[in-house]
């Protein structure tokens, strides 16, 4: 039951008529209490959209009684008009449900440039504030639907307590984070200043290594609400790595069922002498489009991958990278290993290792390959 | 007749029996002298091919006789066994022509991480040295080309004296070069430093500024030969601009020639605060995919674009930037401008300017888009 899993929360979604096809594209998740802690993690894009630029405002005291949330339009570079929307949407919501405006959140996604018309958010806020229960949390996941094919939603039971999220997201994910909007909640009493610092780092193990084509939107959003309805105060690494883990899970879900692609790819880069290092090499080989088209074609083209290694800054000598693909080292020491003959990739998920003997430290992106559906979708976006 | 055009240069191209398909795959030009100036630029890949290392070696002087290249294998991530299949070839072909190794660069270009046949390049040499003459500039650039469907050739012809050249390269075109051999020749004379740092003026503003699908390559080498055979010293600003037009030139035919694409873009940056700045939006915009497949469906997709600068850390304030496709100015102050569907992107053509309002420097990128055919022929590229 995804974000309504955990004690004392509410959500619901609509069809406010935003989206042409009719589908849901409105959903509200309220924390009903007893505490409000909040946490958001946001775009770190410099165009970021009214929805952004309000949620990170009302945010910083630390506290949040409701999100609201809609697909049909990203309301980004839309100026003071689109602003006046996001802040009118706040505070309609906040009316239906008596409280301050101060304590919505706003996530939209979409088309970017387009104004939403925010008439039919608000004619539509009644019906989604009376049909708010217990049970509306998969409701909600597939009301922030684009051009998902499946709603994403994630639980963790812990002893007493537990964690639910949802997340959208199918394209653009790249990082800084992935194009999503992830609302998470929780029964667990954690205070606000913990809840960021956990989330963030949460953030940045899970949503920050998923890079389906290596573009970043204006609308990401990953909001945790801690309620304590459960009265209880979990151990922090265990908090933590529950937290991390849902995040892991809403990030495979993304990767799993992003735009057009055919392979789930993992890149797992070991050898590093730091962790950001890592990073850097797995995203280079990510975003690489020779490589990610190969994968595709089911070619174990590891040329492609040295030649993304090589752009980067990263400790390593070229003469000592191995490289394999499903557990064939098609690459050894920087040159030809295994026949690449050896190398099954007919399999949905792919997995490259690649170690760059320069240190201790690894890291893991995950990301997918480049396919006529992925630029056929790409193409008829948004006409 | 591109490299033989100045005097005193002579090329032959020949088929070697490296490429699969038959077509020629071996080229040779030979600088006849009186003088033997060259400078190079070479990939920042630091995963270089074995040809790269040897030709950055003997360029090293100022000084080059002859320059062997061969598709149909990049000699990239071939080990010691590779290195030695280049260092065999510059001495054979030295040995054909009756001069020293460390006179004759080595240029490959094809598939990564397969070891080179060289004795079917030896078996060629006799043939290729015998043929060579100032009528086979054209062999010698179509014997270059891999999955090129044209020869790409340019010429200037100054009063007395010229410059020729010939360039091969269709995908893994991205700055710290595109993915190309570029061999230049002129019978100017030239200096061998003044000559590199020419060279490196000329690069900086054309093919690092040729991005079709942000991947860069372990092979890329420009080399440029001046031998005087002319009897003049042109004008220093008249030779730079003589050299950057045709580097310009070819750099056009490359992206014109891009694998699979159905649009040539240029993005046009201007206000920015510095050149660099210019050059990072521009290049921000080139790689997003989302943006490259938008230009293939005739989409003026203006939100990607601005998602794509908001990535750089460019000077700019994300309310004043003005975006036009094709003279239509989509985007205006961050916002909505005029209609989208005032745009008309069904020529091959598309013009894409961006004003940063932070200054007065301007830079254009060079790009294609992402279409079913670019996925098509990576997909199938080595297999």
């Amino acid at each position: 039951m995804s974000v309504t899993h955990p004690k004392g929360f509410a959500a619901a979604g609509t069809k406010a008529g935003l989206k042409e096809s009719g589908k849901p594209d409105l959903a509200l998740v309220i924390n009903n209490g007893p505490e409000y802690a909040a946490a958001g993690v946001f775009t770190s894009n410099r165009v970021k959209a009214a929805p952004v630029v309000w949620s990170q405002q009302v945010i910083k005291d630390g506290s949040l009684k409701a999100v609201i949330l809609n697909s049909g339009g990203a309301n980004a570079c839309t100026g003071p008009e689109g602003f006046g929307n996001t802040h009118l949407t706040a505070e309609q919501t906040a009316a239906a449900l008596g409280i301050g405006a101060i304590d919505v959140a706003v996530c939209s996604t979409g088309l970017i440039g387009i104004q939403l018309d925010v008439a039919k958010i608000i004619d539509a806020l009644p019906t989604l504030v009376e049909d708010a229960s217990a049970e509306g949390g998969p409701a909600a996941a597939e009301a922030i639907m684009t051009t998902d094919t499946v709603s994403k939603q994630a639980v963790h039971q812990g002893d007493g307590w537990s964690i639910g999220g949802m997340a959208k997201g199918a394209g653009m994910l790249a990082p800084g984070l992935a194009t999503m909007l992830v609302v998470i909640t929780t029964d667990a009493s954690v205070q606000a200043d913990r809840l960021h610092d956990q989330l963030a780092d949460a953030c940045r193990q899970t949503f920050d290594r998923a890079d389906s084509d290596g573009c970043m939107s204006t609308n990401d959003t990953v909001i945790v609400l801690a309620n304590g309805a459960s009265g209880i105060t979990p151990d922090e690494t265990e908090f933590q790595a529950a937290l991390t883990e849902v995040c892991a899970d809403l990030a495979r879900q993304l990767i799993a069922d992003a735009e057009g692609a055919s392979h789930e790819i993992e890149i797992v880069v070991s050898g590093a002498a730091t962790e950001a290092e890592a990073v850097e090499v797995g995203r280079s080989v990510a975003r690489n489009n020779l490589f990610k088209c190969a994968i595709f074609g089911n070619d174990p083209n590891w040329g492609r991958v040295l030649a993304a290694i090589g752009t980067t800054a990263a400790t390593f000598e070229p003469d000592q990278l191995d490289v394999s693909f499903n557990g064939v080292q098609v690459c050894r020491a920087g040159g030809i290993g295994e026949p690449r003959e050896l190398v099954d990739l007919s399999d949905r998920k792919v997995r490259v290792e690649i170690d760059l003997h320069a240190g201790a430290e690894t890291a893991t992106i995950l990301t997918n390959d480049l396919t006529y559906d992925y630029v056929k979708e790409n193409a008829e976006y948004s006409s």
